[in-house]
């Protein structure tokens, strides 16, 4: 009997505002609302998610490390990480499994510095612009490319 | 009576070759087997869909043009015109409704280059790295932010 | 008896738009009435125009080499060919006589990647801002370079 | 009866070393000493303080959310993380209400990566260089300003 | 009864010298000549002319700031301060109406440093290249631009 | 008897339009008002002050020769002057004493080109954003710096 | 019986004016000349040559395409595409076999925007410099790595 | 009776996955056997070891003050946090005496991003590329240093 | 007769506080004692001299309009102006005989925006670092190249 | 009688260890066999040759000087001195006949500080990438410049 | 019976001064103990040492040419060529075999074009800071690199 | 009795063909005539002149090296090694008496990379742009220099 492909699921700094944060920039939907679209989304293909949500880099790091052997691919919104954090690129690396990194806003329709993304290089791929649909677009992606392993 | 959506395929330069050149990184799908998949996937949401596939930036602009009242939204991948096109982007900005930017490659994962992107700017958002996938995981993204116009 | 002033007008990508295109930035006067406007001015000074608009680089570049022993002067809006085409670039310095550059908005007014232009170097002079009138002023500045040879 | 001003004061990494770390730059007056200088200027404007120190950016981030409704403007002195965390920058223009940046020493005369700040640009204003002194200018600036609303 | 229209005609330092300095780049024609021209050119359109020249920016911003409330727009060659001068820019977006900035010689077909215009960017137009014409074609511009509002 | 602290401040090029020019930038408050609110800060304080504007950079310089015997300490707003003048810079080094760096906008949120500043690195502090209370935060600071001498 | 090796000349934008065009920079001789050389050089080696010139980046895109099959190599002059045309990059990619590139003018010793070529990193071998007889070499270049396959 | 020297070692992000992580960069041994050599060898020089790893940049930094009086010297491998942490830099040089930074893999022969360090510039020196053996010889090189003082 | 050589000596911005300023960098000779210097020197090789300084850059500009007809060559120590002038740097150009350039300190050695000069490009020579001698070998420079003619 | 071309062929550092050294870039092929293939192809020319090779810049230079009486020109491969040497170009440049540079591996596909050449901009023509070939290639259009003199 | 290990131990450009040389930077110990420590060392290990040191970056390079073949690894202080010999780059990757490159200041916390190296890419590892000391921490690791090949 | 002042000339890479090379930049005059004239005006000076040309940089260093004992100061003019020889450099560091440096032709007038002078920051001063005079205004500035002393 083959087991449920699992997924990590990881929000990053911030995203716990969703809705409230920004609005004509982020939406009005919650992460709530996301994580149970999502979790919906899971069920329908038989998978399983973990979802977490931190505003500290250590924190995320020391998730994917212990769900490393869990997971069978990552699915992350890293937010204001995606620029500037090695120590995170560093842990997708050590992870070895498809990552796929997704983003609310179109961010190469920003800030110059918003366009340099230290994860998107050590993804399988990237998608953003789409508001909380870039999350299910992201699932679905992960989920396609894990059945096709 | 409510019409149908109606969607703007465009595939860029050397997207013809699909499935034939750089298997090891476009994969062996080819482009007649991707715009079935398009077309299909549309029918299915009951929208209609155009494609056409240039290799030059001028029949894809007098494309852009011709459609553009036609169009309610348009799934392009430049190819190679997405780093250097001024005159492509013009075009989209001229559409005026939602654009998507494909890619089949995760394009931050390769030459400097191919970093830049003219197009990611006037785009609604942007899909990379999922192969043939990028295409429907697009369909479906343009297809959500036309309906919820 | 002396012959009269030969200008080749060119209009590059887009510009067939325009009236309908982004009109808060380029107006709402088409091609059409630009290039009425030209034929009558240059009427009045007893030149002869040719007028060509296309979203090709390749047929601008085929139409420079076919008219550039016919024509004295070009009259050129590059479009977005400006800040990418060095094969404009050398089709103009191929040429060998005077070329006006003119655009419709103050391109150092707009985006970074603008501010560039190719044709520019190799331009008599450059004329960019005014709208519509950039074409009046830039026949003017053409026909007064032309009559001082 | 209009209830008092509420502000947030945050000291970002090694601020609790003051008076200890390098004098030289940063003086001998103690992080206790600075604090409650500002408990008696904000007590006799009528206003209240809340302060808190940590090395932790997420730690910083979530104080930010947590007091996100109550506080009415910010008074913060990033330290390191000034020029490196997209994350703060993101949860204080997350929290869209005024807040004032300030830096005990002239960062413009330091290093050339201190001259980069991600903070200043969603702050009202900056204040660097005096010392201690640059809190109580910086509560001074903030209480002006809430006021001014 | 309307009243005319009215220009501040601005020549920045070394114009002063037209005709005798660099003829190879910027002609023989001087100074005196071309206000003539312009003056006879105002008077034809029943435009009133206000012309100053200075080697001292202190002086040009003055002399901007004193007919601020008179002008109704402003004709200028900012001659070397084009590259260099921030209050100069400052003092022309004080301005608030229309600026016409022109050059004698195609300043991007000279020294890298000729390429940057602080000033571009805040003007409506620019004309460059055309010698004393482009004094001329600029006044043409505002006129039009003037008569246009 | 101990003399009154002196202080020289001086407004650079452009100031004087205060309270008229962009005022959504600059505010309403005109600068003989803030003069006269400095004034009275400074009696209150005991100390005497001398106030300069000019649009000249040579008779700012000037001016910080004629006083520096004079002066204990110099607060200033270089304007334009901030990110352009070396001369100036140099004439505030050669003053020696402490020098106090104000700005009524924040430069750190507007043009790239304000972000350099080649007065910040030789100045005590720098106070920027708060309107024309930026002057009188700099007042403070400078009172209190000279007060610790 | 072995076939002959099969060669692809390209000649790119603007080569059609040869002999014509610059002549201080490009000579004398006609394109009809230089290809007549490659064929008696062709055929003493016993090598079929098909040659095309096009200055349509898509055109010569597409002729690469269609003669992918049939060409053993390349021998291209990409013309001021070299250093802008990332599709013609990748169609010479897709070709996957040699590539000869060759430049009448020595590109080094020109503008600055020369120096960047798209095209020498998918190439075997680069020859800029020898007028004419760049082609000759080239020819020579690629008959001789052909052969070593 | 004088006391051992004390040396706090501290390993950042990632470090704890040692052994399992990349190995083709990282090499096979682990942690835990690192700090087991790290031990016997501080043991045969009769000096303390205090050895932390942490995911969280925040916890570092607590280390380190914590340990600011007890330590004589640090052993640390940033690992991510050594191109992005000015955090991290100043509680190093807030320590005040001497630090060594080793690195696992030759950071100069990987990406560009990891050839900016921030904390080498405050280090007394810097061992990169041994693998687990930088940690052996940058003990050896601190003990060294601290017997020289 | 013969006529005597003419030459106009330029001292920029701040030079007159020679002796006073920063005398670690400057030294303790005062400007006067350089002109009696100077003028002995000339005075020896029957040459006349005419010597001006001002903080003002139009003023310079303007003396250096005023004597060019008068004078066979200019010794000038910009200042602050070396780096910032492009006005001044088109005065000497429009003088059109030899400029030497002389600097008291060696701007090689201080900060970076002292390395780049405007002048220098449109000098004969350039002397720095060598103190009041700096003019004295300056002026012998100047006549001796002026003899030379 | 005429005399024969007489060429100068330069070897620069470490080509002495050809075909031993990275063959997988450089080949198999001895520079042994390099010149003698050189030497046989000049004879039928009736071409003299005089070949170096030298690991020490200053025997190339000392060489160039040497020789420069008896070469109508030089063939060289600079090696590493392509990028580095500004003493080597000139020296090249006082040549002051025709310089063809060659190089084994396409420079141009490499590391990129090898894409610089200070060489390349004073020679005649550059071949890179073709192997031993490159030298041939090189002598073939040494001799026809020359022999087009 | 296993041979000893061999190691080329090479001092490049003003290390013969050592001790002499700026102490303050380079410390009072000379190279003579240097070497001597080194082979006192190398004998404990029962490896051969051979020392040269050269101010010629040809002499260095044969040296490296002639011991290749003898030599298992190298160690070496390139001195000043660290930043600007490919030359010796070149030659160390001929070399094929370990090399480890010392420093004995820490050229992190030196000029900025100390920061480049060109010979740590090629390098095993790098050691850099600790003085003489740096030698025999590269000596122990390239031993015991060697060891475990 | 005191002893004469001892200087080193040094003459770098190709100005042993000065004369010859490239005379519209460097003159006619030999270097033998150069030193000629250095050595009576050192005679005038009771100063003792040792004079050395090289091709090589490391005979130059040799050289530096050796009479760093003997000689007061260093007059140098670096030919091409000025721009790319740190270890040059260093020996001039390491002399540690004060060092002139001397350039025939304006190095500010010429290719962007002869700006760069890794010289110039060590020297005590710098002359550029007089010919064979520079060498003379070198040796008295250096004998000035060595006289204050």
């Amino acid at each position: 009997m083959s087991s449920a492909i699992r997924i990590l699921v990881v929000h990053g700094p911030n995203l716990n505002l969703l809705g409230d944060r920004e609005p004509e920039i982020y939406g009005r939907v919650t992460l709530e609302e996301i994580d149970t679209g999502l979790r919906a989304r899971a069920g329908a293909a038989s998978a399983e998610l973990e979802i977490c949500q931190s505003n500290h880099e250590g924190v995320i790091i020391d998730v994917l490390h212990e769900r490393r052997e869990w997971a069978d691919g990552i699915l992350i919104n890293p937010g204001g990480l995606t620029h500037t954090s090695v120590a995170l690129r560093d842990a997708l690396v050590a992870f070895g499994r498809p990552v796929v990194e997704v983003h609310l806003s179109n961010i190469h329709a920003r800030e110059d510095f918003r366009r340099e993304s230290l994860i998107s290089e050590v993804s399988l791929g990237v998608i953003s612009g789409f508001g909380p649909q870039s999350y299910e677009l992201g699932l679905d992606a992960l989920l396609h490319a894990l059945a096709r392993d």
